[in-house]
């Protein structure tokens, strides 16, 4: 993709005002939030898009246009920036190791990110910490996918290691014709994991700042619906010392691993206890509800965190939050039209992302505050609805 | 002025995404404050800026440059727009008047608006409705200043009808010497009234929706310094039955005048009651701590008033809530490096506009929410002096 310069990044850093410049690779919702929350503290976010239609772009963050798979538009972005973060895992590992080398700020560095990127790197590194992660072999054959069914038995679950988001990459295998035949169409390997049964999913965001300050969020519980988080539930119905032994292996994580940032990992609630099913190294779709349910919202966490600057407090602001995505209805239709009916729900925060409704797309959000988790659950899901024009 | 007609606002509405386009006349920090509200909503704020580095414009607010001054550069910020309305005081009532002739929808209207930007009107106005205002005179010449001392004795307070702000076009007056010299400055009168006994200056918001909904925000006490509002503390210290009549004070004015969007009235609480003191038609310094104090704030209130929207709930989130204005120090120095030392204070939330530093100078605020008053206030305090450079 050729990249043109936008004027307004290309004047110099005080058009903005006089705090910090935040580099973030990717331009979509997490980037408009982040720019949102950027306002407030004196920052500029500068972020690499794609287009001028860019969710954050639209919303009128600094913004260069080019591709996260140029090394000369990462080198461009990152130009009298203090730092360089993301807000997807789309970027080629050996771009941000270049990057370091050239001495460029990256928050988190390569390393780390990389076990947001590879989700088979993930595993290994995570079951030698000696973390509690899923049963898990990287197949190239058949035969291998059959030798990991005779421990665990069809069906298996396959996930292609990279490049994957909200379910796209991941299968259910049924048997090995199914494995052969997804493993044509991934010559580097499919990570395999048994069907496991899982009473929940659950979330937990760790902030860890460039000088190794650390804070953790709530445990929260994460409701999936074809393949993709439908509803964040804050806090999780889950006992105290379940949701403790939660953010102990996030804050556990994020150590070993030298996370910077918002660090969010995905957890399996088993019969077995809890598994890490995967991390994610930026703001993350389980945290939107921090914005209005926690004292700092993930967006202005995550750039004090890559800052290096104090962080602030993740305590809930209500006894209970719930979060429900906003996804675009079959029919095409916009939620912009909505946005009343929706507004018209008592406590209802309503979080669009500026994009294009297409089908299946996520589209935005909204939030709840309750002293109830029904009383939460209920209203953001009208509200969502609303805005899909589903009838409640 | 010459007038500019930037690129972004000249692309098709579309370019920022499906929702109405608001257009705010002004670009200071509350239409930055306004234009961070508007993101969630996918409503598209158009300011009409002076200069690229106002406050809104540095973050990213769509914006015409051009002059509120001048007719045809309100008529070009208005083509197209949903509905206008406005950050500030300084437009000429008559060009209010024409656009409104001419088929814009303004909010509020031109003849609710008059009653922030001419104070004589104002008090004349409330004082018809019966509504309780201090003693005042629109004096002309020293004898009618004289003959208002009769009454009340010196000193007295005489203040331009029109263009204040900060306690600009504010003075005290010891004598007839004093009234006559000041008049001479001000051919077109000053507005009289007592040396009042204030034991505390009050304020309270009301949001109108264009649809005539409405919802009054909680009682506060304002704190000046050097005539400039330097604390806000929510809810007031004073007795409910004296909140509910502040309340009842500002819906009935808000009815009665048609208001639309935000209105903040000014109390002063007398030794004699409750005496109004002035009106603003916008978002208000005073109501800055309902970012996170309160359920909804004043900011994405506006929005949905002056769009007709449902009205968000008003509640405070907090038992206590503290916001202490940043102003400009001194030596010139910028609050923008002293960031970090703020944040490190717990739960201070730092609001910047993004403004050239200068002695004096309205820069920022800090809100910090808390179980009790003395609480908030000290940490906002605290936050404030840091950013300000001031010792604690």
């Amino acid at each position: 993709m050729s990249a043109a310069v936008n004027e307004r990044a290309a004047q110099p850093r005080s058009s903005r005002g006089g705090g910090p410049v935040v580099a973030m690779v990717g331009a979509g919702q997490l980037a408009r939030m982040t720019h949102q929350a950027s306002i407030g503290l004196g920052v500029t976010l500068r972020v690499l898009a794609t287009s001028e239609q860019d969710s954050a772009v639209r919303v009128g963050a600094e913004h260069l246009l080019g591709s996260p798979d140029s090394l000369e538009d990462l080198r461009r972005l990152a130009a009298g920036a203090d730092v360089v973060t993301f807000d997807h895992e789309g970027i080629p590992p050996e771009a941000l190791e270049t990057l370091e080398r050239e001495g460029v700020r990256l928050a988190p560095g390569p390393a780390a990110k990389l076990l947001a990127q590879d989700k088979a790197h993930a595993r290994r590194t995570l079951a030698e910490l000696g973390l509690p992660v899923p049963p898990f072999a990287l197949a190239h054959t058949r035969e291998e996918a059959d030798a990991f069914a005779g421990e665990h038995s069809w069906p298996l679950v396959g996930k292609a290691p990279r490049g994957g988001y909200d379910g796209n990459g991941v299968f259910v295998l049924p048997d090995a014709d199914a494995a052969a035949a997804r493993l044509e169409q991934h010559p580097d390997g499919l990570l395999l994991e048994p069907h496991l049964a899982i009473e929940r999913e659950l979330a937990v965001l760790v902030a860890r700042s460039s000088v190794g300050e650390r804070v953790v969020y709530p445990v929260v519980e994460t409701v999936q619906a074809d393949a993709m988080c439908r509803e964040i539930l804050a806090p999780a119905p889950v006992g105290a010392d379940l949701a403790q032994q939660a953010r102990e292996i996030a804050l556990t994580i994020a150590e070993a691993i030298d996370a910077t940032g918002i660090m969010a990992v995905e957890l399996f609630h088993t019969p077995d206890g809890l598994l890490i099913n995967e991390l994610a190294l930026r703001p993350h779709n389980s945290g939107h509800y921090t914005i209005e349910g926690c004292e700092s919202s993930q967006f202005e966490q995550h750039l004090r965190a890559v800052l290096g600057w104090p962080l602030g407090r993740p305590d809930l602001r209500a006894p209970a939050v719930a979060t429900v995505n906003i996804i675009g209805p079959a029919d095409g239709s916009d939620p912009h039209d909505r946005v009343p009916a929706a507004l018209a729900v008592p406590g209802a925060h309503v979080h669009l992302y500026g994009k294009d409704a297409r089908p299946g797309r996520k589209l935005g959000h909204v939030t709840v505050c309750a002293d109830d988790a029904e009383t939460a659950r209920a209203a953001a899901r009208l509200a969502a609805q609303r805005l899909e024009g589903r009838s409640a």
